[in-house]
C-alpha cells in the first residue's frame, strides 16, 4: 500500500482541486458544494468540513516515463528517474480531458492503456492498434471523461466516476503479462462533481503472490478521525479476497452510502480478480479506536506466505495502542521506504481547500 | 461469441415481440412504452426511438434437439441438424410460459436444467429427480416466470428478468461436466415488461479455457451507434476475469443505469466463476468511435493462451480504423462462421418493432 | 448447512428478541414494526404475520468454549461439550453489545475474531495484538453494534447489519489457518430494527472442499411457504460459486428487494473467495412447489466430488415429491446427525412472536 502523495503528484491532482476551488470561491461560498454532499440545510450548516470536487471540464497534459528500476521491476513515473510502483495517482473529475505523454526510456516496446475512461481507439496501448511506444520514443495518449447523460432516447448513459486504473498491454506478451509483472499499472480515480475529498488516498495492489510488487504488504499511517481513501487494484494471475480489521465499505460507486435507503451491502471482505479495481472512503478507526489494523488477502495461504500489512491509527498524541511493543512481528516488515509513508504536504492543501 | 440471429431463433424471440407490439399497437401509440423508458413527456417524445419488451403472459411451445456435432462436441438445436455452441437465444418476458420439448438424438443421457425461471421439480432436469432424456427419448421442460409483486406479508417477491442460462445437468456426471464441456449451454434472458430492447444480442460463455468452445475468442461486428446486448456465462472450471476495451456497463440488474440516483458501480471488468451469468446493453463505440475493441479474459495466463476477441465496431461506411493492416493478429483467427456473424434479419425487425 | 436451533441458541437470539417484542407489545400493535415492513396500510393490515427485529440497544454476556472435538476437529460451543461446526448463530440488532467470554479448553492458543461489527483492538483476535487466548484460560471480547446515522459532515456512516461471520485467527499460524480448516468459524447475523425475521435460519459454509468440514453437504429441511434465511460464508483456500436450484435471491445487504426500484441483480448462483459472507431469505418452494432442490458448489469439480446437498421442501402432509424412491442417491448421505436436523422449537417460538 502506498500513500499517493509528494510535490509531483500534487501537480495532477490536488493542486488542480485547490486551484479550481480558490477559482470558483464564490460559489463555494455560496452552498453549492455543501449541498452536494450535505442537502439538508440545518445539516449542513454546521457540519461544512468536507471538500468536495469541483465541476470538471479542464484540459491538463502530463508526462509519464516509463523505466526500469534498479531491481530489475519497471514503473511509471511523473519525472525521469523517479518511476513507482505503483504509478503515479491520477485523478479527473467527470468533464476533464487528458493528454499524457509517454516517455519509453526502456529497450523494449511500451504501452498506456485505462481502464473506465473515453480514448478513442489510437489510445488504446495494444500492440494490434498500433499505440504502443517503441524504445526512446514517444506517444501521446488522450483520455476523455464525461458526467452521467440522458440519451435522446431517454436512457441513461453512466458518467466516467470510478476507481480505474491503468497498466501496460504489450510487454512481455500482447495483454502486457511481463509489464504488468514488474510493475507497470496504477490508480486512475474518475471523481463526479460534488464528490467528497478524502483527506489521503492509499493504493493496495494486489499483484500475483505479491501487494504493489512487495513480498510482505506495506503499512500505512493515519490518525483516528481521518478521511481516508482506499483504491484497491488487482493483477496477475490469482483471485484473492481482500479484508479490512475493524473497517467496512459499502460496495457500490462511491463505497459509502448514499442514504439510508441505499440497499448496497456493506462488506468488510471481497473477492477480487485480475484487472478488478473498486475503491471506498472509510473514517480511520471510526467506532474502534486506534490500533494496528491489519488488512490482508484472506485465501489463507495468500496471507500466510506474505500478502498482509497493516493500516496503523494513531491516537491524536501519535501513540498506536499495543503496537510498539509488538514491531518486530513475523513475516512483516514495517517502516520500508515504500511501505510507510506519513503525509504532510497534502493535510496542508486539504485544509487549503476548505476556504 | 456468437450472435443470436437467424430465421429459426426469431420464431422464439424476436418474431413474438413484434407479432405482440403490432397485436398491442394501440397501446404503444398511447405512449405506454415510451413512458416505461423515458419518464418525462418532453424527452419522451422528442426520443423514442427504442423499442421495449411488450407485456408478458404468452405460452409458447419449442423443440430443442440435444444432438452430437460431427467434431465430438455437443449442442442444442431448435431444428435436426441445427444444434449449435452456444445453444439458441430464449427471450421470455415475465409472465411468459414456455413448454420446451427436448429430443435426444444422442446416444447418452441428456437434460435440460435452466438457471433463474420457476419450474417444477420435474424439470428440474437432474438424474435424482428422474427428468432426464433417455437416448432417443423426449421429455417436456416446462419453464413459467412472473413479474414483481407483493406478497400478503407486504415483502416483495422479485421479478424473474435476469441474465440467466440453460445447460445439461447429467452427461458425464450428475453435475453435467461432461455435457457442459462438450457445448451443452445456451444463454436465457426474461425481460420486464418496459425493459429496453437491444438491436443486437451477442452471447459470450467462457468455458473452462475457451470461450463459446472455441480456442481463440470469435469476434463480432456492430456498427457505431448500435445498441448492443451482451450475456455473459462461464462454466466449467476456473475464475475469470470479463473485461472490454472501450466499453463499460453498471454492475446491476439491466447493466444500465436508471438514473442519476443508482449507486450501481460502472465497471469494465468483473470477476465470474462457473454458473454465474450477467448481461449489459451499450451504445457501440459512445464516446470513443469506431475501432477494434478487444474483449478478454484479464487473467494474464488465459488471454495469453488464447481467450481473447473483438468488438468491431465499424463506422457507417463499414470501415474500422486500424484494423485492416493487421488482420492476421497473432493468436487469433478471425472471420470463423462461430465468429464473425454480420446481422440483416434482425434490423429490419428492429425497424418494425418501432411502429 | 447446519440449522441453528436448539435450547442453547434460543438464549442467544431468539429468547431475546421474543423477550423484546412481548415487552414492546404496545408499540407493536400500533402497528410500528409492521409499517418497517409492510408499508402500504391497507395490505399492512391484511398481511401482518412476519415478525420484525425490535429495537437495538441490549448488553448481553455470552460464554463460547473453543473445544477440541473427537474427531481430531475443533469448534466453538455455547456450553462445554456442545462444540459445533459451524459454531453457534450469534444475532445482534444495530445497537447492542455483546460481551463474549471465550474459555480455551484445548491445549493450544485460540482467539476470536469477528466480521462487521465494531470492537476495539483488544477484541482483535490477533496474535499482533496480544488478544488471543492462552491454553485453559479465558478472555472476554465485546462487540459493538450501531445503527445508520449522519456524520457531523453530511455523509452517512453506515450501520452495523449485514450477514457476518466469526473465525480464529490464531490456530497453526497468525491467520488461523490451522483453526479455519478444523472448524473453528460460526454465523454472525446483525439485523436492523424492522428486518424481517426469519422461520429458520441455515448456514452453509464451504471451507475447503467441504460444506461444513463435512465431505458431501448436508440436507435441510423445510415446508413449503417457510421464510428460509441462509447464511452462506466461505473459508480456506479455493474460490467458489455457490448455486441453489429452484430459488433466488436479490444481491444485495438483506437479500431480498426493497421494492420495485431496486435495481440489484437478482441472481441463483454466486462467486464467492475466503472470508466472503452474504445471506438471504426465501419461502420454500414459492412459485415451484415441494422437491429435492439441490444446492451444490457450480464449480464442476467441486460439485463432482460432493460439495452438494439437498434443501429438501416439503409439501403441508410432509411429503417430497420423487425424492422417496432416491434416497440412496450417489456421493451423498442423508440424514447423519449434522446434516438433516429438522427443527421443532423455532416454530413454536414463530408463532409466538407474531402476538
Amino acid at each position: 500500500m502506498t500513500e499517493q502523495a509528494g510535490s509531483s503528484l500534487e501537480n495532477l491532482g490536488r493542486r488542480v482541486f485547490n486551484r479550481r476551488l480558490l477559482a470558483g470561491g464564490a460559489v463555494v461560498a455560496a452552498g453549492v458544494t455543501s449541498m452536494s454532499v450535505a442537502g439538508s440545510g440545518s445539516e449542513a450548516s454546521a457540519g461544512v468540513s468536507a471538500a468536495v470536487a469541483p465541476a470538471g471540464g479542464a484540459v491538463r497534459h502530463l508526462t509519464l516515463y516509463a523505466e526500469k528500476l534498479a531491481d530489475g521491476q519497471m514503473g511509471y513515473g511523473l519525472e525521469p528517474g523517479k518511476a513507482s510502483i505503483p504509478g503515479p495517482l491520477i485523478e479527473m473529475v467527470e468533464g476533464d480531458t487528458l493528454h499524457i505523454e509517454v516517455i519509453n526510456t526502456m529497450d523494449v516496446d511500451v504501452s498506456l492503456h485505462p481502464h473506465g475512461v473515453d480514448y478513442e481507439i489510437t489510445s488504446d496501448g495494444t500492440r494490434h492498434n498500433n499505440s504502443h511506444v517503441e524504445p526512446g520514443g514517444s506517444r501521446t495518449y488522450t483520455w476523455r471523461t464525461h458526467a452521467p447523460k440522458r440519451r435522446a432516447d431517454g436512457t441513461w448513459r453512466q458518467g466516467s466516476a470510478g476507481y480505474w486504473h491503468y497498466h501496460d498491454h504489450v510487454v512481455g506478451t500482447d495483454h502486457g503479462t511481463g509489464g504488468l509483472r514488474k510493475g507497470l499499472y496504477g490508480p486512475l480515480i474518475v471523481r463526479r462533481q460534488g464528490d467528497l475529498l478524502p483527506q489521503k488516498t492509499f493504493t493496495i495492489v494486489f499483484n500475483d503472490m505479491t501487494i504493489n510488487n512487495l513480498k510482505t504488504g506495506p503499512d500505512f499511517r493515519a490518525t483516528v478521525g481521518d478521511r481516508v481513501e482506499i483504491v484497491m487494484i488487482t493483477h496477475g494471475e490469482f483471485y484473492h479476497t481482500f479484508h479490512m480489521h475493524g473497517h467496512r465499505w459499502a460496495d457500490n460507486r462511491t463505497g459509502m452510502l448514499s442514504g439510508p435507503e441505499d440497499v448496497s451491502p456493506v462488506i468488510d471482505n471481497k473477492i477480487v480478480g485480475p484487472a478488478d479495481s473498486f475503491g471506498f472512503q472509510i473514517i480511520a478507526g471510526e467506532g474502534v479506536g486506534a490500533g494496528a489494523w491489519m488488512y490482508h488477502c484472506h485465501v489463507q495461504s495468500h496471507s500466510d506466505m506474505g500478502m498482509a500489512g497493516f493500516f496503523l491509527v494513531a491516537k491524536p498524541d501519535g501513540t498506536i495502542p499495543g503496537h510498539e511493543e509488538h514491531a518486530g512481528h513475523a513475516g512483516h516488515t514495517e517502516g520500508a521506504a515504500e511501505g510507510s509513508v506519513e503525509e504532510s504536504s497534502k493535510s496542508a492543501e486539504g485544509a487549503a481547500r476548505h476556504h
